[in-house]
């Protein structure tokens, strides 16, 4: 009897379930727009277009840091390659700045054991002379203990801080480690060192040391900051251990060049609304890389997404409702700065952004999907999300996700915003590296990733949902 | 009935073999031996000395190319830690060649689409010249397709070979992969190319490419010859796949220095037999390496494994009964220089090598041994291995092995041979590049695989098995 009664109440409940389920997916899209929804999946899970884009960026253009001819390529790409997939508008935002030339590294442990380690400039580090530097080494474990040590302390000294990124499937290891990257070379010179060594901030072993940006501040003297490779940071480390003094040299032919402005730019293309063009969609990833891999994961794929993705929708009998706009920001690596620029272009038409979302983490499949829309428009997100769910997309229960990076200045404007999660496991293998290359893209992730970018934007742009409220 | 007499049979059988099992057993060792491979097995399992030893050989001298300092540092080292280890006798054997530097290189896709490679130059090639070569590039799957090139078809053109090599736990892939490197130079300018390319023999998708020595015939005009990262050669053969023209750029500063002699020399050490000294068990490895890594893997694993083995069996409380010798060769990888030194010297005295066994393969666990024994002695081999099994080693049902590298020469000269093959899976990802360093070193695969070493030296040590018989 209990037993019966107790299956009677569940049958009970998962029919009102479905039941629910039916009308919030009535709500949202009608039944020739579901039938859209299930042909744009079918298509861009069969489609190799994605693939094809990333592996046209990486091989016809290859590294693109803002002010590289690279840069300029890429630029001329993407404008080629939206008018080619049908884009309806596309169109340039010029940016510029000063240009950070790399130039050549050299590094060595010259005592007690001498060995030529591999290491590379920090984006936007000074160089060091055409002598090099010479000294001996202090370490640090951590940024903190770098932090304690007294002012002078350093004097005449290299700063060796060896702290290691933990693997995490959101990247959460990144945070801690990126500190002495950014600020390390600041905090270093306040207490005296004559230049920073850091442990890459990267995951992986391999002989290739990780770059990316570096900050100096006013009033503080510069002083060049490099990072080793994980394998030659252990090294570092091993000799250490042995209680002798070890000296290290380090020539960068790094510079800044205060005087040479450089010109980038925005990409942005439109897939034009057919009832409200004035509101968009917003998909995006960064265009341009570091100068040392071929950026085919920061950010190679996520351009080659978002491409695809409004392309497969262009190809519907009709466009939707809202616009679908695909902002390729220009100079991520270096600062946001088309991100920046974006939002003095469009700050008077936040408004009109309706949702958000852009692709520049990870190399695996999306696993999660974070809104940060109105309480009301929750109905909807969870409506879409048994869109994505047979895809391997969970629903966050948080409703306070920041887009990522340029398009988290968006989100800080009031863009309603959402964030698709991918395996973020290995990203930092290869992240900020000469490894960021096109083999490490896995097709079949990048369909699948594509499937839920093309469905995210084609449910916004064609559903009538206001995500602010 | 029939179900009863068989279980009658199986047992009968399974009795008969227990009972041959202690026969063999007792036959091969005493009871107080057999308590020494106990307690061998135990303390090379819970020894860190293995690993201590190649962190010691990388951190302290790291790479050791014959002719280098680090080799006369290895030299000095490997003296050094056999006398601190007790080994009974140390002694070297010297060696010379001819001096080859590797120099700088640069590599670049200069069109249709320009791009940075990442390249290094095979051992033993030839330079460039300072204005390096700037040539089409003319596309080959295999070594064979280049044999299959019309003579004058490669004039003015530079050779590309693309062949990937595969991954397989007895690294069975080098064998159609090395081909290339080693005699693609000579094939490539039988046809008049002025320089060959190839994709690197190995396993991964780092952007770090590998070396390893290539030959020149006499006769044959010598062409500079350099190996691509695996991504590399894959962006390659993307430029290609679009049917335009590729043009390439190769500088190496590599040159043979013919009138610059260079010494090195094999290290041998040895645990003096207390019956049979003059009969040697003969465990080995080889002490240099290439320039590039600190040659962790290849081979100071062996190293490491072979010196703590003749260690771990030096501490028990007598001598066993043969002299265990172990050697570490000089100038392997440029062509087994030390091994032949040592057949010159000791070509006289091949009748007291008893057995022979060398480690120069792999960087994961001993799963196979495979004999190469006189028949009679074969049962001894199958007692041996009753001792390695819980260590998960299967005695392979042949009896036909070479022991690796170097001491292949002595099994040439009628040794008995033990092949101890460890799982390879990994070994291509690392081999000949600067990525071979301490990182990849798994800390307890090497201490099961020093159990291995220690009792398979121990054991033919202290019985008195004719392995010739």
């Amino acid at each position: 009897m209990f037993n019966r009664f107790l299956k009677t109440v569940v049958t009970t409940s998962m029919m009102f379930t479905a039941l629910l389920a039916m009308n919030t997916s009535a709500a949202t899209l009608s039944n020739a727009e579901q039938a859209d929804m299930k042909a744009l999946k079918q298509t861009a899970l069969n489609s190799d277009l994605s693939y094809e884009l990333v592996e046209s960026l990486t091989t016809e253009v290859g590294p693109r840091m803002m002010g590289t001819p690279g840069d300029a390529k890429a630029i001329t790409w993407a404008v080629a390659k939206m008018k080619t997939l049908g884009f309806d508008k596309v169109w340039t935002e010029e940016i510029s700045n000063t240009q950070w030339l790399r130039g050549e590294v050299s590094a060595e442990i010259t005592a007690p054991y001498p060995q030529k380690v591999v290491a590379i400039a920090l984006g936007g580090s000074i160089g060091t002379g055409e002598q090099g530097i010479t000294a001996p080494v202090v370490h640090f474990n951590t940024l903190d203990e770098l932090k304690a040590a007294k002012v002078g302390s350093l004097d005449g000294k290299i700063a060796f801080v060896s702290y290691k990124m933990e693997r995490h499937i959101a990247g959460k290891g990144y945070g801690p480690a990126v500190g002495t990257r950014v600020r390390g070379a600041v905090i270093a010179a306040e207490k005296g060192a004559l230049a920073l060594i850091m442990r890459s901030v990267g995951t992986d072993n391999n002989r290739i040391a990780h770059t990316g940006i570096m900050r100096y501040k006013e009033g503080v003297k510069k002083i060049p900051a490099a990072a080793l490779s994980n394998p030659d940071a252990d090294m570092l480390v091993n000799q250490l251990k042995r209680g002798k003094e070890v000296s290290f040299y380090l020539k960068l032919t790094a510079s800044i060049q205060d005087k040479q402005i450089v010109k980038s730019a925005n990409v942005i293309g439109e897939i034009t609304g057919s009832e409200s063009p004035e509101q968009i969609v917003a998909i995006g990833a960064h265009l341009d890389s570091w100068d040392v891999g071929t950026g085919a994961l920061d950010d190679g794929i996520g351009v080659a997404m978002v491409m695809a993705a409004a392309h497969h929708i262009s190809k519907l009998e009709n466009r939707p409702k809202r616009t679908i706009r695909v902002i390729l920001f220009a100079a991520e690596e270096i600062g946001l700065l088309g991100a920046k620029k974006y939002m003095q272009l469009h700050k008077n038409d936040m408004d009109n952004h309706v949702l958000g979302a852009e692709w520049d983490f990870g190399v695996g499949k999306i696993y999660e999907m974070t809104p940060r829309v109105g309480d009301n428009s929750l109905t909807a997100v969870r409506d879409l999300a048994k869109y994505l769910a047979p895809l391997g997309v969970a629903l966050s229960p948080k409703n306070n996700a920041r887009a990522s990076s340029d398009m988290g200045l968006l989100t800080d404007a009031g863009m309603p915003s959402m964030r698709l999660s991918p395996d973020g496991n290995h990203y930092f293998d290869y992240h900020h590296t000469e490894n960021d290359t096109l083999d490490k893209v896995i097709p079949e992730d990048l369909q699948q990733n594509t499937a839920v970018y093309t469905l995210f934007a084609y449910f916004s742009a064609q559903s009538g949902v206001d995500f602010r409220k």
